[in-house]
């Protein structure tokens, strides 16, 4: 297949994403065929990234000078001391705001390297190569940076886009089954809040898809990306729909950080966990038909998927998930704001519930 | 004299700019008529804005939350750590997008709040009320944060628009001499990149502004506001024309760090020795003629202007003031980018020389 080239427009910037297989090795054309020139280079590299894949864009650069920094990419790194040693590094080395930082990894490598690049000398050239499919397919695009605090999950950031994102598949085939089945949420949360014919798609292909097989896995990604560029372009600064992404993520960052980031569960799988305490939580509401209730509870209930509350969290973990939910960003005065589903393809935004109606669902319908 | 309200449009942010006195009894009423809204309010404070005028504020806000926060604003204060201390009451307080920061105090107060405000959670409603005249007339307009580093001035930072500017010309008459001299730097800068009937007036009214006196200050603040709101309009993030705006400043940036941004020479005498160095750098090399030049430096020579660079530095400074400017923002690859001067109203952007050429000058038209 070949490679496939989408523009995202937003009001501050136009960039390209490059969806495709072999690219890294052309790493260095791909930046000039998009305008991209700089004298010095910094790499930001997941150490999780395997060293073949590494050298193969290291080779690509050629006599250029790049500066590799590797770092331990999690969500207890993801804080502002990682990215003052990225900063540091910058200023060090005395790199200008033609200069250019690329992110190679997952949406955390990401999130860091784009907040570090988006405040030194208050912007510097930032190219985003996604390595997960989750970053491939979510994170990458729309020009979200931060970092979490004690306080919460990306508390601290910046909307900053990049210049270009490049997303290989051949870095999936690396990946374990549990990474992919993470990138799959927010797929699924994309074709649950914009269109069913691809929700169709993804029931129908789901294991071609998560078996990263051509041309399903292209096809996920693009047309994820595209619904995602399509909220984006609209709404940059999520004064309004682009709300809507948060789909299923009030819930899913309250899990997370209840469990201080804890590997045992992550970002993806508390996004699949999200969007299904989001679906049941809409239909005891009476928003959600219960046609389009039970297709997706199906379709969260396929294999590998993870779909039991229970498995993580006990009673005792109430107060913790109600108080996360409370000091969500998206909240207004003291009422929590949940995005909702009316029926596949019809998110509600700015659903606005008070943390007792909350804790009543959570205990009685999910940790009972 | 009734206030004045300019209206400034960047790609990312409208917002009016309101200049005039008696303003600080009636800023509830201001921010409600620009449709400013919030459920809570930190006020980042300089320590030096006098009680009374704090007052006046704390009272208009009546029984609305406000929570005041002062610092020590300086340049060794401009740094991250100030930064994290607004960050951390925000956080604690559990602030939303939806709150509000409002800066009350000179450029620095304002840098470091805007910073602050632009990173929490990707950005905060943010209101300035610049009380020095430096700020009324500069940094208040363009969306400009910014902390300093070890490593130079203003190296970490972010664009962000406030949503108003409240210029109140009441907190002037609480400043000494010395500080307004400082605002009139930039007044003086505007008028020298843009218009030459703005310079003969600020030539002809020098006295009467420098004593605050009405129409002339209110003139001379709204005018400039004026220039820097064309070409902030034209290209908020400095790449290209915005660059006029650092007329002067490369080297003022590169004598303030030679200092260690001691009080002996603030951010504006900085401002003013450097469009004096500008100036002669511009007649040295042929590109400003002689009779603007001798016009402009007579206009520097006026009482209470620095103008002097040897009663700050001496040859032992040479090398450290070269290093400064060599590691500018502006710069690309090794060359120093300069602002100079072909006429009154005509800068010329992008001029890059080598580092010996400006040792050479420096050592030998300024410090000999």
């Amino acid at each position: 297949m070949k490679s496939i080239k989408l523009i995202i427009k937003t009001d501050s910037q136009k960039y390209p994403i490059i969806i495709g297989r072999k690219l890294l090795s052309k790493i260095s054309y791909i930046l000039k065929d998009n305008y991209i020139e700089f004298g010095k280079c910094l790499l930001v590299l997941d150490k999780n990234v395997p060293i073949k894949l590494v050298n193969k864009i290291k080779k690509s650069f050629k006599k250029k000078k790049i500066i590799l920094f590797k770092i331990n990419a999690n969500e207890k790194n993801k804080n502002q001391k990682t990215v003052n040693s990225i900063l540091k590094i910058l200023l060090d080395k005395n790199f200008s705001r033609n200069d250019c930082l690329i992110s190679v990894g997952g949406g955390i490598t990401g999130d860091i390297s784009g907040f570090a690049a988006s405040v030194y000398k208050r912007g510097i050239q930032f190219v985003n190569m996604p390595t997960t499919l989750l970053s491939q397919v979510d994170s990458s695009i729309g020009g979200k940076t931060g970092v979490n605090t004690i306080h919460g999950k990306n508390l601290i950031g910046s909307f900053y886009q990049p210049k270009l994102v490049i997303s290989d598949i051949d870095f999936l085939k690396t990946l374990n089954k549990r990474e992919i089945i993470c990138g799959y949420g927010e797929i699924l949360k994309h074709s649950i809040i914009s269109n069913k014919t691809f929700f169709k798609y993804l029931d129908k292909n789901y294991f071609s898809i998560v078996d990263l097989k051509s041309p399903f896995i292209e096809k996920a990604i693009s047309q994820s990306c595209k619904i995602k560029r399509s909220v984006v372009e609209k709404d940059e600064k999520e004064i309004g729909m682009r709300k809507v992404l948060n789909f299923g993520h009030t819930f899913a960052h309250a899990f997370e950080a209840s469990l201080g980031y804890s590997k045992k569960l992550n970002h993806g799988e508390a996004v699949i966990l999200g969007i299904k305490t989001a679906l049941r939580f809409s239909y005891r509401n009476k928003l959600l038909n219960i046609t389009d209730f039970k297709i997706l509870m199906d379709h969260i209930g396929k294999p590998k998927l993870p779909s039991d509350i229970k498995k993580y969290f006990s009673l005792k973990d109430l107060n913790k998930i109600i108080h996360f939910m409370m000091i969500d960003k998206k909240n207004i005065s003291n009422k929590i704001n949940l995005v909702l589903l009316k029926r596949i393809g019809s998110p509600l935004i700015n659903q606005k519930y008070n943390k007792n109606n909350l804790r009543l669902f959570i205990k009685k319908e999910l940790l009972n």
